[in-house]
Protein backbone atom coordinates (compact mmCIF):
# COMPACT_ATOMS: atom_id res chain seq x y z
CA UNK A 1 0.00 0.00 0.00
CA UNK A 2 1.08 3.56 -0.58
CA UNK A 3 2.01 5.76 1.76
CA UNK A 4 -0.74 8.65 0.17
CA UNK A 5 -4.28 8.91 -0.58
CA UNK A 6 -5.52 10.95 -3.34
CA UNK A 7 -8.32 13.58 -2.53
CA UNK A 8 -10.15 15.38 -5.43
CA UNK A 9 -12.50 17.86 -5.40
CA UNK A 10 -14.01 20.96 -6.90
CA UNK A 11 -13.62 24.34 -4.74
CA UNK A 12 -17.52 25.01 -5.87
CA UNK A 13 -18.33 21.64 -4.23
CA UNK A 14 -20.34 21.64 -0.92
CA UNK A 15 -19.92 17.79 -0.45
CA UNK A 16 -16.33 18.65 -1.24
CA UNK A 17 -15.79 21.20 1.59
CA UNK A 18 -17.44 18.36 3.99
CA UNK A 19 -14.93 15.93 2.76
CA UNK A 20 -12.07 18.30 3.06
CA UNK A 21 -13.05 18.88 6.86
CA UNK A 22 -12.74 15.02 7.51
CA UNK A 23 -10.09 13.80 5.11
CA UNK A 24 -6.47 14.64 7.03
CA UNK A 25 -7.75 13.28 9.77
CA UNK A 26 -8.49 9.90 8.20
CA UNK A 27 -5.69 9.69 6.42
CA UNK A 28 -3.67 10.30 9.31
CA UNK A 29 -5.43 7.61 11.28
CA UNK A 30 -3.96 4.87 8.84
CA UNK A 31 -0.22 6.91 8.71
CA UNK A 32 -1.18 8.21 5.27
CA UNK A 33 -0.94 11.63 3.77
CA UNK A 34 -3.62 12.80 1.84
CA UNK A 35 -2.42 14.69 -1.25
CA UNK A 36 -5.36 17.12 -2.21
CA UNK A 37 -6.14 17.80 -6.01
CA UNK A 38 -8.53 20.42 -6.69
CA UNK A 39 -9.65 20.00 -10.27
CA UNK A 40 -12.40 21.31 -12.21
CA UNK A 41 -15.70 18.94 -12.53
CA UNK A 42 -17.35 20.95 -15.20
CA UNK A 43 -14.99 18.94 -17.56
CA UNK A 44 -16.21 15.35 -16.65
CA UNK A 45 -19.71 16.73 -16.41
CA UNK A 46 -19.54 16.99 -19.82
CA UNK A 47 -19.20 13.89 -20.35
CA UNK A 48 -21.53 12.60 -17.48
CA UNK A 49 -24.41 14.64 -18.81
CA UNK A 50 -24.08 16.16 -14.93
CA UNK A 51 -25.85 19.49 -14.01
CA UNK A 52 -24.83 21.39 -11.28
CA UNK A 53 -26.65 19.20 -8.00
CA UNK A 54 -28.83 22.16 -6.79
CA UNK A 55 -30.07 22.86 -9.48
CA UNK A 56 -31.28 19.11 -10.81
CA UNK A 57 -35.29 19.28 -10.18
CA UNK A 58 -36.10 17.26 -7.13
CA UNK A 59 -32.38 16.69 -6.47
CA UNK A 60 -31.64 19.77 -5.46
CA UNK A 61 -33.89 20.42 -2.86
CA UNK A 62 -33.06 16.69 -1.42
CA UNK A 63 -29.20 17.76 -1.52
CA UNK A 64 -29.96 21.23 -0.22
CA UNK A 65 -31.63 19.37 3.07
CA UNK A 66 -28.55 16.96 3.55
CA UNK A 67 -25.89 19.50 3.15
CA UNK A 68 -27.56 21.34 6.28
CA UNK A 69 -28.14 18.06 7.63
CA UNK A 70 -24.65 16.52 7.48
CA UNK A 71 -22.40 19.67 8.39
CA UNK A 72 -25.13 19.52 11.87
CA UNK A 73 -23.65 15.91 12.46
CA UNK A 74 -20.48 16.84 11.85
CA UNK A 75 -20.36 19.93 14.01
CA UNK A 76 -19.12 22.18 10.79
CA UNK A 77 -20.60 25.72 9.86
CA UNK A 78 -22.23 25.70 6.62
CA UNK A 79 -24.15 28.16 4.06
CA UNK A 80 -24.14 28.23 0.44
CA UNK A 81 -22.50 31.34 -0.75
CA UNK A 82 -25.55 33.60 -2.69
CA UNK A 83 -23.59 32.93 -6.13
CA UNK A 84 -23.48 29.14 -6.85
CA UNK A 85 -22.47 27.44 -8.28
CA UNK A 86 -19.56 29.66 -9.05
CA UNK A 87 -16.39 29.06 -11.27
CA UNK A 88 -13.56 27.68 -8.91
CA UNK A 89 -10.78 28.21 -11.66
CA UNK A 90 -8.80 31.12 -9.64
CA UNK A 91 -9.09 29.12 -6.31
CA UNK A 92 -7.93 25.94 -8.01
CA UNK A 93 -4.82 27.45 -9.45
CA UNK A 94 -4.06 29.32 -6.37
CA UNK A 95 -3.46 26.09 -4.63
CA UNK A 96 -1.43 24.77 -7.71
CA UNK A 97 0.73 28.19 -7.28
CA UNK A 98 1.76 27.53 -3.62
CA UNK A 99 1.81 23.91 -3.82
CA UNK A 100 4.26 24.41 -6.12
CA UNK A 101 6.45 25.62 -3.46
CA UNK A 102 4.50 24.17 -0.10
CA UNK A 103 1.74 21.19 -0.05
CA UNK A 104 1.05 21.99 3.58
CA UNK A 105 0.84 25.76 3.09
CA UNK A 106 -1.40 24.87 0.19
CA UNK A 107 -3.66 22.95 2.04
CA UNK A 108 -4.01 25.53 4.33
CA UNK A 109 -5.42 27.61 1.71
CA UNK A 110 -7.52 25.58 0.26
CA UNK A 111 -8.98 25.22 3.94
CA UNK A 112 -9.44 28.94 3.91
CA UNK A 113 -11.08 29.17 0.12
CA UNK A 114 -13.64 26.44 1.48
CA UNK A 115 -14.06 28.17 4.62
CA UNK A 116 -14.84 31.65 2.74
CA UNK A 117 -17.49 30.16 0.31
CA UNK A 118 -18.97 27.22 2.37
CA UNK A 119 -18.55 28.88 6.31
CA UNK A 120 -18.93 32.57 5.30
CA UNK A 121 -21.22 32.08 1.99
CA UNK A 122 -18.87 34.88 0.41
CA UNK A 123 -17.16 34.90 -2.78
CA UNK A 124 -14.06 32.97 -3.93
CA UNK A 125 -15.16 33.30 -7.54
CA UNK A 126 -12.89 36.15 -8.33
CA UNK A 127 -9.21 36.23 -8.79
CA UNK A 128 -9.31 39.63 -6.42
CA UNK A 129 -11.26 37.29 -3.76
CA UNK A 130 -8.93 34.22 -3.77
CA UNK A 131 -5.65 37.24 -3.75
CA UNK A 132 -6.72 38.52 -0.57
CA UNK A 133 -7.12 35.42 0.95
CA UNK A 134 -3.76 33.87 -0.10
CA UNK A 135 -2.39 37.18 0.86
CA UNK A 136 -3.81 36.15 4.55
CA UNK A 137 -2.67 32.70 4.30
CA UNK A 138 0.53 32.60 2.56
CA UNK A 139 2.52 36.17 3.61
CA UNK A 140 2.23 37.18 0.38
CA UNK A 141 0.89 40.44 -1.16
CA UNK A 142 -2.22 40.15 -3.22
CA UNK A 143 -0.93 41.92 -5.73
CA UNK A 144 1.93 39.27 -5.91
CA UNK A 145 -0.62 36.72 -6.09
CA UNK A 146 -2.88 38.19 -8.70
CA UNK A 147 0.06 38.42 -11.22
CA UNK A 148 0.90 34.68 -10.21
CA UNK A 149 -2.78 33.37 -10.85
CA UNK A 150 -2.26 35.24 -14.70
CA UNK A 151 0.92 33.24 -15.06
CA UNK A 152 0.22 30.74 -18.58
CA UNK A 153 2.56 28.12 -17.11
CA UNK A 154 -0.03 28.15 -13.76
CA UNK A 155 -3.26 28.25 -16.02
CA UNK A 156 -0.98 25.23 -17.93
CA UNK A 157 -0.78 23.24 -14.60
CA UNK A 158 -4.39 23.65 -13.54
CA UNK A 159 -5.19 22.48 -17.31
CA UNK A 160 -2.84 19.59 -16.91
CA UNK A 161 -4.34 18.57 -13.90
CA UNK A 162 -7.77 18.49 -14.50
CA UNK A 163 -6.95 16.34 -17.48
CA UNK A 164 -5.25 14.28 -15.46
CA UNK A 165 -8.03 14.00 -12.95
CA UNK A 166 -10.30 13.02 -15.86
CA UNK A 167 -8.40 10.52 -17.39
CA UNK A 168 -8.61 8.78 -13.98
CA UNK A 169 -12.33 8.44 -14.11
CA UNK A 170 -12.60 11.31 -11.39
CA UNK A 171 -16.62 12.30 -12.38
CA UNK A 172 -17.79 13.89 -9.30
CA UNK A 173 -16.59 15.82 -5.95
CA UNK A 174 -15.25 15.08 -4.03
CA UNK A 175 -13.31 11.58 -5.03
CA UNK A 176 -10.70 9.61 -3.24
CA UNK A 177 -8.15 7.23 -4.20
CA UNK A 178 -6.57 4.68 -2.09
CA UNK A 179 -3.94 3.24 -4.55
CA UNK A 180 -6.26 2.06 -7.94
CA UNK A 181 -9.29 1.70 -5.62
CA UNK A 182 -11.71 4.74 -6.16
CA UNK A 183 -14.43 5.65 -4.44
CA UNK A 184 -17.08 8.68 -5.23
CA UNK A 185 -18.91 11.16 -2.32
CA UNK A 186 -18.76 12.30 0.79
CA UNK A 187 -21.06 9.11 2.05
CA UNK A 188 -18.20 7.10 0.85
CA UNK A 189 -15.99 8.64 3.35
CA UNK A 190 -16.49 5.46 5.88
CA UNK A 191 -15.80 2.88 3.10
CA UNK A 192 -12.82 4.71 2.08
CA UNK A 193 -11.93 3.66 6.04
CA UNK A 194 -12.81 0.53 6.14
CA UNK A 195 -10.93 -0.45 3.23
CA UNK A 196 -7.97 0.87 4.39
CA UNK A 197 -8.45 -1.43 7.27
CA UNK A 198 -8.01 -3.64 5.18
CA UNK A 199 -10.22 -4.09 2.41
CA UNK A 200 -13.17 -6.95 2.51
CA UNK B 1 -42.06 9.28 15.67
CA UNK B 2 -44.09 6.52 14.08
CA UNK B 3 -43.89 2.98 14.22
CA UNK B 4 -42.37 2.80 10.37
CA UNK B 5 -40.35 4.08 8.17
CA UNK B 6 -40.79 3.88 4.38
CA UNK B 7 -38.36 1.95 1.98
CA UNK B 8 -38.99 2.74 -1.60
CA UNK B 9 -37.23 1.16 -4.62
CA UNK B 10 -37.44 -0.25 -7.93
CA UNK B 11 -36.81 -3.34 -8.72
CA UNK B 12 -34.28 -3.27 -11.83
CA UNK B 13 -32.00 -0.79 -8.88
CA UNK B 14 -29.02 -3.13 -7.78
CA UNK B 15 -28.39 -0.44 -5.28
CA UNK B 16 -32.15 -1.01 -4.15
CA UNK B 17 -31.26 -4.93 -4.33
CA UNK B 18 -28.79 -4.52 -1.97
CA UNK B 19 -30.83 -1.91 0.26
CA UNK B 20 -33.41 -4.48 0.92
CA UNK B 21 -31.38 -7.06 2.36
CA UNK B 22 -30.85 -4.74 5.47
CA UNK B 23 -33.55 -2.46 5.45
CA UNK B 24 -36.18 -4.67 7.55
CA UNK B 25 -32.99 -5.61 9.97
CA UNK B 26 -32.41 -1.95 10.29
CA UNK B 27 -36.24 -1.33 10.84
CA UNK B 28 -36.60 -4.44 13.97
CA UNK B 29 -33.01 -2.95 15.73
CA UNK B 30 -35.21 0.52 16.30
CA UNK B 31 -38.38 -1.49 16.84
CA UNK B 32 -40.01 0.18 13.56
CA UNK B 33 -41.35 -2.14 10.95
CA UNK B 34 -39.88 -1.27 7.21
CA UNK B 35 -43.09 -0.58 4.57
CA UNK B 36 -42.29 -1.83 1.20
CA UNK B 37 -42.66 0.49 -1.33
CA UNK B 38 -41.53 -0.58 -5.29
CA UNK B 39 -41.88 2.14 -7.92
CA UNK B 40 -41.11 3.10 -11.58
CA UNK B 41 -38.18 5.18 -11.31
CA UNK B 42 -38.11 6.48 -14.46
CA UNK B 43 -40.85 8.62 -14.07
CA UNK B 44 -38.96 10.52 -11.50
CA UNK B 45 -35.84 10.55 -13.72
CA UNK B 46 -37.99 12.67 -16.54
CA UNK B 47 -37.72 15.00 -14.44
CA UNK B 48 -34.28 14.74 -12.40
CA UNK B 49 -32.80 14.16 -16.72
CA UNK B 50 -31.18 11.37 -14.86
CA UNK B 51 -29.68 8.63 -17.10
CA UNK B 52 -29.61 5.03 -15.88
CA UNK B 53 -26.53 4.90 -14.25
CA UNK B 54 -25.14 2.17 -15.69
CA UNK B 55 -25.17 3.40 -18.99
CA UNK B 56 -23.34 7.11 -18.09
CA UNK B 57 -19.74 7.21 -19.20
CA UNK B 58 -17.74 6.88 -16.20
CA UNK B 59 -19.65 6.79 -13.66
CA UNK B 60 -21.22 3.43 -14.95
CA UNK B 61 -18.08 1.99 -14.74
CA UNK B 62 -17.16 3.25 -10.90
CA UNK B 63 -20.80 1.67 -10.22
CA UNK B 64 -20.44 -1.75 -11.39
CA UNK B 65 -16.75 -2.02 -9.79
CA UNK B 66 -18.39 0.22 -6.45
CA UNK B 67 -21.50 -2.87 -6.40
CA UNK B 68 -19.62 -5.80 -6.74
CA UNK B 69 -17.21 -4.28 -3.96
CA UNK B 70 -19.97 -3.81 -1.69
CA UNK B 71 -21.84 -6.73 -2.14
CA UNK B 72 -18.82 -8.21 -1.18
CA UNK B 73 -18.55 -6.35 2.00
CA UNK B 74 -21.61 -7.33 2.81
CA UNK B 75 -21.65 -11.01 2.03
CA UNK B 76 -24.39 -10.86 -0.71
CA UNK B 77 -23.81 -12.48 -4.22
CA UNK B 78 -24.23 -10.30 -6.91
CA UNK B 79 -24.63 -10.18 -10.38
CA UNK B 80 -26.44 -8.19 -13.43
CA UNK B 81 -28.70 -9.44 -15.09
CA UNK B 82 -27.72 -10.05 -18.71
CA UNK B 83 -30.71 -7.97 -20.00
CA UNK B 84 -30.36 -4.50 -17.86
CA UNK B 85 -31.91 -2.29 -17.26
CA UNK B 86 -35.42 -3.78 -17.40
CA UNK B 87 -38.52 -2.86 -16.89
CA UNK B 88 -39.85 -3.75 -13.66
CA UNK B 89 -43.53 -3.04 -14.13
CA UNK B 90 -44.64 -7.17 -13.93
CA UNK B 91 -42.93 -6.84 -10.44
CA UNK B 92 -43.85 -3.78 -8.91
CA UNK B 93 -47.53 -5.05 -9.57
CA UNK B 94 -47.09 -8.61 -8.32
CA UNK B 95 -45.60 -6.74 -4.90
CA UNK B 96 -48.99 -4.65 -4.86
CA UNK B 97 -51.15 -7.70 -5.78
CA UNK B 98 -50.26 -9.85 -3.07
CA UNK B 99 -49.72 -6.87 -0.79
CA UNK B 100 -53.34 -6.49 -0.75
CA UNK B 101 -54.04 -9.49 0.83
CA UNK B 102 -51.00 -10.28 2.97
CA UNK B 103 -47.88 -7.43 3.22
CA UNK B 104 -45.26 -10.21 4.53
CA UNK B 105 -45.63 -12.51 1.33
CA UNK B 106 -45.22 -9.37 -0.27
CA UNK B 107 -41.79 -8.80 1.05
CA UNK B 108 -41.13 -12.49 0.94
CA UNK B 109 -42.18 -11.87 -3.23
CA UNK B 110 -39.79 -8.84 -3.27
CA UNK B 111 -37.04 -10.70 -1.79
CA UNK B 112 -37.64 -13.58 -4.30
CA UNK B 113 -38.05 -11.26 -7.13
CA UNK B 114 -34.63 -9.65 -6.57
CA UNK B 115 -33.00 -12.42 -5.77
CA UNK B 116 -33.73 -14.00 -9.53
CA UNK B 117 -32.56 -10.58 -10.96
CA UNK B 118 -29.12 -9.83 -8.89
CA UNK B 119 -27.96 -13.03 -7.40
CA UNK B 120 -28.85 -15.18 -10.27
CA UNK B 121 -28.50 -13.11 -13.51
CA UNK B 122 -31.79 -14.00 -14.48
CA UNK B 123 -34.92 -12.12 -16.02
CA UNK B 124 -38.09 -10.76 -14.00
CA UNK B 125 -39.24 -8.16 -16.35
CA UNK B 126 -42.08 -10.52 -18.28
CA UNK B 127 -44.86 -10.82 -16.97
CA UNK B 128 -44.66 -14.70 -17.22
CA UNK B 129 -41.58 -14.78 -15.41
CA UNK B 130 -42.53 -12.74 -12.53
CA UNK B 131 -45.49 -15.01 -12.63
CA UNK B 132 -43.43 -18.35 -11.90
CA UNK B 133 -41.59 -16.91 -9.52
CA UNK B 134 -44.88 -15.90 -7.55
CA UNK B 135 -46.29 -18.73 -7.81
CA UNK B 136 -43.42 -20.41 -6.17
CA UNK B 137 -43.07 -17.73 -3.23
CA UNK B 138 -46.51 -17.34 -2.71
CA UNK B 139 -48.47 -20.86 -3.63
CA UNK B 140 -50.72 -19.03 -6.12
CA UNK B 141 -51.25 -20.71 -9.43
CA UNK B 142 -48.82 -19.04 -12.32
CA UNK B 143 -52.02 -18.77 -14.52
CA UNK B 144 -53.62 -16.92 -11.86
CA UNK B 145 -50.71 -14.72 -10.75
CA UNK B 146 -50.69 -13.92 -14.58
CA UNK B 147 -54.71 -13.26 -14.73
CA UNK B 148 -54.41 -10.63 -11.47
CA UNK B 149 -51.62 -9.01 -13.21
CA UNK B 150 -53.54 -8.11 -15.98
CA UNK B 151 -56.19 -6.35 -14.11
CA UNK B 152 -56.83 -2.59 -14.72
CA UNK B 153 -57.96 -2.46 -10.97
CA UNK B 154 -54.26 -3.52 -10.29
CA UNK B 155 -51.97 -1.19 -13.13
CA UNK B 156 -54.37 2.14 -11.54
CA UNK B 157 -53.12 0.98 -8.18
CA UNK B 158 -49.66 0.89 -9.62
CA UNK B 159 -49.55 4.13 -10.90
CA UNK B 160 -50.85 5.49 -7.99
CA UNK B 161 -47.70 4.78 -6.29
CA UNK B 162 -45.80 5.92 -8.57
CA UNK B 163 -47.72 9.24 -9.02
CA UNK B 164 -47.10 9.21 -5.02
CA UNK B 165 -43.58 8.39 -4.57
CA UNK B 166 -43.02 11.18 -7.28
CA UNK B 167 -45.25 13.80 -5.06
CA UNK B 168 -43.49 12.96 -1.84
CA UNK B 169 -40.03 13.36 -3.58
CA UNK B 170 -38.63 9.93 -4.44
CA UNK B 171 -36.25 10.74 -7.54
CA UNK B 172 -33.87 7.77 -6.95
CA UNK B 173 -33.57 3.94 -5.77
CA UNK B 174 -32.98 3.33 -2.69
CA UNK B 175 -35.26 6.10 -0.98
CA UNK B 176 -35.94 6.10 2.66
CA UNK B 177 -38.28 8.56 4.76
CA UNK B 178 -38.17 8.26 8.28
CA UNK B 179 -40.94 10.54 9.29
CA UNK B 180 -41.04 13.31 7.03
CA UNK B 181 -36.79 12.81 6.91
CA UNK B 182 -35.27 11.93 3.48
CA UNK B 183 -32.72 9.62 2.91
CA UNK B 184 -31.17 8.64 -0.48
CA UNK B 185 -29.05 6.27 -1.76
CA UNK B 186 -28.03 2.83 -0.05
CA UNK B 187 -24.46 4.47 1.20
CA UNK B 188 -26.97 6.41 3.67
CA UNK B 189 -28.40 3.60 5.53
CA UNK B 190 -25.94 4.66 8.32
CA UNK B 191 -27.53 8.10 8.35
CA UNK B 192 -31.14 6.87 8.21
CA UNK B 193 -29.75 4.48 11.69
CA UNK B 194 -28.16 7.87 12.98
CA UNK B 195 -31.12 9.09 12.65
CA UNK B 196 -33.48 6.60 14.60
CA UNK B 197 -30.80 6.79 17.23
CA UNK B 198 -32.29 10.48 18.15
CA UNK B 199 -31.13 12.53 15.24
CA UNK B 200 -28.21 14.81 15.73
Amino acid sequence: MADQLDFYFDFSSPYGYLAAQEIDALAVRHSLTARWHPTLIGAAFKQTGSQPLLGVPMKGDYAQHDLGRTARRLGVPFQLPKAFPFMAVASARAFYWRAATDEADAKKLAKALYRTAFADGADISSAQSVAEIASATCGVSADDVLAALNDPQLKDLLRNEVNAALERGVFGSPFIFVGDEAFWGFDRLPDVEAWLEGGW
